[in-house]
């Protein structure tokens, strides 16, 4: 197909797909004259998945780091999937002068019998976002911990057991599936609080109800 | 206390102190002179909740919305509830101009066994999410929304079994709740997600290991 036919079935405006070209994170077309190239549906599964990237909030050169693990795994598979998640946001400033201080992310890690490592950005998640509810004075409990800890547990084994085989596939589920179901799963447990709070209140309200 | 040690004890400068006073966020002092208050413990805990809002990513606008419903909970406890926390982000825009389809949100909600409530905010950014989800190419599939929604729900019902009675606490422990434990649900999955690859990689490496 033509370029304005790529623009057409991606939807992606010709501005941004010249743009995406010169940037490389979109492959060149073959060209059939000095002004013109065909490009197939290998380019249109490409500009799917950028902008799938692209609105998740990921920035070009993270777009282009995950298509590189992506077109050519370099390491074990599941060494490629953590480089091509660790592109995702949250993106975290650097760490205090002090150092990195990852304890109470690896106290937690630990407490739920998985293996601490640092070069996962995901420690740095946890404790930054464990360190920011203990400021506000409601720190995660150990039961806490381990409620969530479990429920969560449950929710990534399905996560990985849904993984497609072929490793340029399995590397854009990751990507996308860890980015895109975190607002579902924020959005399930805002639900499931109003849904429990109003059976509550329900009960509340008609204590001669026999609750057998 | 004097302003200077407000300032000191909360860890708010002194410009922000006097901008949360104007906005009518921080109640007054007790004025002991016509330039000079005094502040009590009450003011130390207001500034730590509101700090903590604005950390979360609320607009004064929005806390302030929050601190009247701490100080006059007006409507039962769990309509309260869900309007303090319907001031937290995400903001979504307003909706299509063919109106509000939450089509894809109620059918979740519903196959769950949860009572669909339009007016929950967060039906708008479930409806969202499982939207971009689908437009990725990864739409959440029946199976899909029945593991997540089991293992929020076990979240969920803890969050309710911890919540403090009195109901101005309570409304202080949901907003923060929601907030804070949301990216630390998210940062637990991602690091189970690596722990459980690495398991697999390890199992598939010493296929001779007997697995029982």
């Amino acid at each position: 197909m033509r370029v304005s036919e790529l623009v057409a079935a991606s939807g992606v405006p010709l501005a941004t797909v010249k743009y995406y070209l010169r940037e490389g994170v979109l492959m060149p077309g073959e060209a059939t004259s000095a002004t013109q190239s065909v490009y197939g549906d290998e380019h249109l599964r490409r500009l799917a998945l950028i902008k799938a990237l692209a609105g998740v909030g990921l920035p070009i050169g993270r777009i282009r780091s995950v298509l590189q693990l992506v077109d050519r795994p370099e390491h074990s598979i599941v060494e490629t999937l953590g480089r091509a998640v660790s592109e995702l946001p949250p993106y975290l400033d650097a760490p205090d002068s002090d150092g990195d201080d990852y304890s109470r992310a690896k106290a937690a890690i630990e407490s739920l019998g998985q293996v601490y490592d640092p070069r996962f950005t995901a420690v740095a998640q946890l404790e930054r976002a464990l360190r920011a509810a203990a400021d506000v004075g409601i720190p995660m409990t150990d039961e806490r911990l381990e409620v969530y800890g479990r429920s969560v547990r449950a929710i990534a084994e399905y996560d990985l057991a849904m993984m497609p085989e072929p490793a340029d596939e399995a590397i854009e589920y990751a990507v996308l599936g860890t980015a895109m179901y975190e607002p579902i799963i924020a959005a399930l447990r805002r639900l499931a609080h109003q849904h429990i709070a109003s059976s509550m209140q329900t009960n509340a309200e008609h204590p001669e109800r026999p609750t057998r």
